[in-house]
């Protein structure tokens, strides 16, 4: 059964962690959101209708009546489906540690644009989106980058060892992601990462991922997203 | 084999949701970081010593050489292995999405005392902080709350339905902090929301539960933690 993707359709944010995955999987599935009446359909189910399991937001995985929503947990079931994680529980429990991670790294990077909350513009919350962007880059952004540089070098060459799993590929798209937003700083900061460089390299030049990058299906990075380019805040 | 707990000392903060399932599972653990050297051992296993498998950060649960971070994973593992959970597929997938939709909640409870970053005190981000915080009082707490309530409505009386499950112990904690941090808008909130006091209250009197609260395991609430009680922003 093909599997249906429910999330926003003109931007990466959440739901390209998801996307990749489906990539890698070579799973069959269609990006719901992306096609006519779409995100009306999306709304629905999110409003309750036809379903016991509503979703709180998008994005969401969809198989029959199965509803799965959070990345991490869509994750989770891809990775066990499509041979993306260990079969053994502990391998299962630290890889959703890893993803849980970096949700919340993914959290952060949204409130550097958005530190008064979701609900305001990020035109009204310029002078916070500033200070809490200095204070990411100096200080958190390094702190987790720093944490998967350490297990690379000690677990790599994948962030579990020998063999890819979802997590590398989210991990590809935060390199991507943290180029596309800070360039600048960016480029200062991943000098201290090179074990993280040479894995979203690795990823890259695979060859779903790589046929998934070029395609239209990759949209790419705007000021929607979570990954945001605004020059005041990459200094 | 007895578990192992490691989260800060001194306060409920994300632990409590840990602590409140393991209550509940009635299982034999040790709170370690609340004995003597437990801190310094917990930094240990943060910073990788023994282990190749460091969480990121506190709370985490450890048996033998397992170690599980992150609330919602710890309690997925809780879960299946001590009947708080469904056993089918399906059902466990649904369990999590929900623990990561109060995960989420979580965080932006946090974001009202610390709207521009964790590196920063409270006393330096006052300002953002009221802005932050009406807007989660008066949008977001309602979003997140009324969300839930429709699920009991719809599902009740428990979450999923006839059998309570650790998200039942999740919201009770939520509903808690809740009257704890916003005393006055918390009362004005909740009168919206029946069916979820109703299950905070079907929590409070389970008899592991009640005992657990009761004991001087439960640490009260303070201003070092997740829900911290601030006049100012109770408006």
């Amino acid at each position: 059964m093909r599997y249906e993707l429910y999330y926003w359709p003109s931007i990466q944010g959440r739901g390209e962690f998801v996307r990749l995955a489906l990539a890698e999987a070579g799973a069959d599935y269609v990006d719901v959101a992306r096609r006519s009446s779409g995100t009306a359909k999306m709304m629905d189910i999110v409003g309750g209708k036809g379903t016991k399991t509503s979703p709180f937001a998008p994005p969401f995985l969809k198989k029959g009546d199965l509803i799965i929503s959070h990345v991490a947990n869509v994750l989770m079931y891809l990775g066990q489906h499509h041979g993306l994680a260990p079969k053994a529980e502990a391998g299962r429990l630290w890889l959703n540690a890893l993803q849980l991670t970096i949700t919340d790294f993914v959290t952060e990077v949204h409130d550097t644009h958005h530190p008064l909350g979701p609900t305001l513009y990020y035109e009204d919350q310029r002078p916070a989106a500033r200070r809490r962007t200095a204070e990411f880059l100096t200080q958190r952004a390094p702190k987790y980058l720093g944490y998967f540089e350490r297990l690379l070098e000690r677990n790599g060459p994948f962030i579990t060892g020998r063999k890819l799993t979802y997590v590398d590929l989210s991990l590809f798209q935060l390199v991507e992601g943290m180029r596309y937003a800070f360039p600048k700083q960016m480029a200062k900061l991943e000098k201290k990462f090179p074990k993280l460089i040479a894995l979203h390299d690795r990823v890259m030049v695979r060859p779903r991922i790589k046929a998934y990058l070029e395609s239209e299906q990759r949209i790419s990075f705007n000021e929607s997203g979570i990954f945001r380019r605004y020059k005041e805040l990459d200094r």
